[in-house]
């Protein structure tokens, strides 16, 4: 079975979640979130991370949104694992999105595990996590809630929004839902709507998690269980789909690990496979088991279409934003098919939009990797961004 | 969690691992099983099943093999689930494999959970269940079983080997091992080799399997239980992989179930989790876990060109055997570039071979299905060896 190792602290995963190692803002009672469950959300808290300098026209904020299992520590060392950002190679001084120039915010969406309200947040009502009590929520709500959150911040209006996966989501409803405040949008390797085999692969991990009888029907917190083993298979699944067959072939191909023969066992005798337990393993010490139902709930739920009356370019006609829309060649989760249907709905709405599809073996994920030609492309285009806001060019 | 019901009998599982509705052959100790894994494994049974009649010449026998979750019920009603043959649109009379003219052999994979000896299989040592004492074994166990088959039968030649996927593997194995033996061979969307990304879907359903507690080890028929749950979510997992994201969308979208709108809920709100729930339930009412495990392990460890000093052309040189490839368009899990490495490898070799590829959305699961280009194919494939072979022309 997946070698989980015994070293997550249930009480640490509750602190983080209620007192987290980032700014908050603890919205009072009065100021609830509007859910698209038909719920007013209270008390929401959002936490989130900043890096850079906002400018005396507060005009140059970038929002970066986060994937499924990602989070708002996007350039300083993870609180809890103790790694590094899951975006250095695109957020920083110099990098693309250049830290010298732009303030970049990202914040832990709602329904996450770290800072933001989600099924590990503590209810008032009960002094307990919410656990499943916690509304269901959409990629709008997210939205929404950062919406609150810069309107607190005091920020009407973005430079750019950019993200992939998910992130990509939450970039394309910015820009539906609040057109005039997103001067520029980067949805990378995303879609308009979850794939009937996106969702598949989604409720095959759901039912991983609640199979396992430590998820207790959400209240592990609770009763002091984990359920470390259901998680770990969704994970180990889910991270085959970010990868591609390519990827896997060319760092595993069909090598043994630490052998030259087969055990005839159920060792993990290929490396593919010790990799894949390490995959499930090391993310049960970082992530909610709740928050990957809630969140993969939320893409699922993702139609941007459903919105508009079936037509997506709907939800952009008239927009001022300008688009840069990116897909990778291996990807098969978001395949450049999705790509190539955003990029002809904001055609459709006469939108100005740039497509690029980055040629790599390295599929779904290779929005997080070191792909040069991924930088060049968000450099430029932001570049080009900045010259037609007015934004003062970089230092140097 | 996946709807699964409370009526498997493990009582009447057993029953049909050592007393199937199959005819068996169970060869004496002395006649044992010598395994890849250095074991002589006896006592060895062998459930299968025939179809139409073997010719005074003993020229026209067809060997079917069987795949992952396959058995030796090709045509007749399975003896579990009451259904229909796995392969009615393909054998049959007057179908492209036609049982008027053929004689059709299906025996049940050594591991499997059927009748032939596998780890639901009573270990006569003990008297319970073999479980993960059962050794571990490989494809080409599998054919030397069958080979041993076959040798009771006295059928020393056979007209043609076919199968799908696994068993595909097979009609590989058989016609490197046994070249003189085959006629003809039709291996079907299958590979010369697993690769890294189907060993890494195997081995998310294998953890998913041994991390249910009613797993115990492998030593759930002793101790009453089911690892129902598990083996629903590999299930889930893997059925996902032998469609197309094309062919989930036809059928599913992002249509809900029984409804309009979403419930903002866990439930399955769209028909596609549906839909996997019950791929997952049903098949836990008939098959096996730790044969899911054994036989996922043979087909990772498959692997021709490792017996032929890395070529697999070296295995197929000479030989006398006509092999027709067939891949579908929309197989992701073995691409028309497996089909192609067995052809390039056949042509290396010298070998007669033709090669198809199938245009369809059904993905991996095509060949189990109502796909009249397949048909044609297979019946012209084989018409023409019939007459190479001298077999009397079909009736009428």
């Amino acid at each position: 079975m997946a070698e989980v190792s015994a070293t997550l602290d249930l009480a640490d995963r509750k602190r983080e979640a209620d007192h987290p190692h980032s700014p908050v803002v603890r919205f009072p009672a009065g100021e609830p979130l509007r859910l698209d469950a038909g719920i007013d959300f209270s008390p929401l808290q959002i936490a989130y991370q900043t890096y850079g300098t906002l400018n005396v026209e507060r005009s140059n904020a970038v929002l970066v949104c986060h994937a499924l299992t990602g989070d708002q520590h996007v350039v300083n060392r993870h609180p809890v694992t103790g790694k590094s950002g899951w975006w250095e190679t695109m957020v920083g001084p110099g990098r693309a999105i250049d830290t010298e120039r732009y303030f970049v915010i990202c914040p832990n969406v709602v329904g996450g595990c770290m800072g933001s309200s989600g099924p590990a947040s503590t209810n008032p009502a009960t002094g307990t996590p919410w656990g499943l009590d916690f509304p269901v929520i959409t990629v709008r709500d997210m939205v929404r809630a950062q919406a609150m959150l810069l309107d607190h911040l005091g920020i009407d209006s973005l430079f750019a929004v950019a993200g992939g996966s998910l992130g990509g989501m939450q970039v394309l409803q910015w820009a539906a839902s609040y057109p005039e405040r997103v001067f520029a949008a980067l949805p990378i390797a995303t879609s308009t709507r979850h794939s009937a085999q996106n969702i598949a692969f989604h409720e095959v991990g759901r039912q991983a998690v609640m199979a396992d009888p430590d998820w207790r029907g959400g209240r592990y917190f609770a009763e002091g269980t984990n359920p470390r083993r259901g998680l770990a298979v969704a994970r180990m699944g889910a991270h085959i789909t970010y990868l591609s067959d390519a990827a896997l072939h060319r760092k595993f191909g069909r090598r043994f690990q630490d052998r030259d023969n087969p055990t005839f066992s159920f060792d993990a005798d290929f490396q593919v496979e010790s990799y894949l337990r390490h995959q499930g393993s090391s993310f049960v010490e970082r992530f909610d088991a709740n928050s990957y139902l809630y969140l993969t709930r939320a893409m699922d739920y993702f139609d941007l279409a459903a919105d508009y009356d079936g037509v997506v370019a709907k939800g952009f006609r008239g927009t001022p934003t300008r688009f840069c829309v990116i897909s990778f060649t291996s990807d098969w989760l978001f395949p450049t098919s999705e790509a190539r249907a955003i990029v002809q709905a904001l055609n459709a709405a006469g939108a100005r939009v740039s497509f690029a599809e980055v040629t790599t073996d390295k599929g779904h994920d290779a929005f997080l990797l070191d792909e040069p030609e991924l930088f060049t492309i968000v450099s430029g285009f932001l570049e080009g961004a900045a010259r037609a806001r007015g934004l003062k060019p970089a230092r140097g």
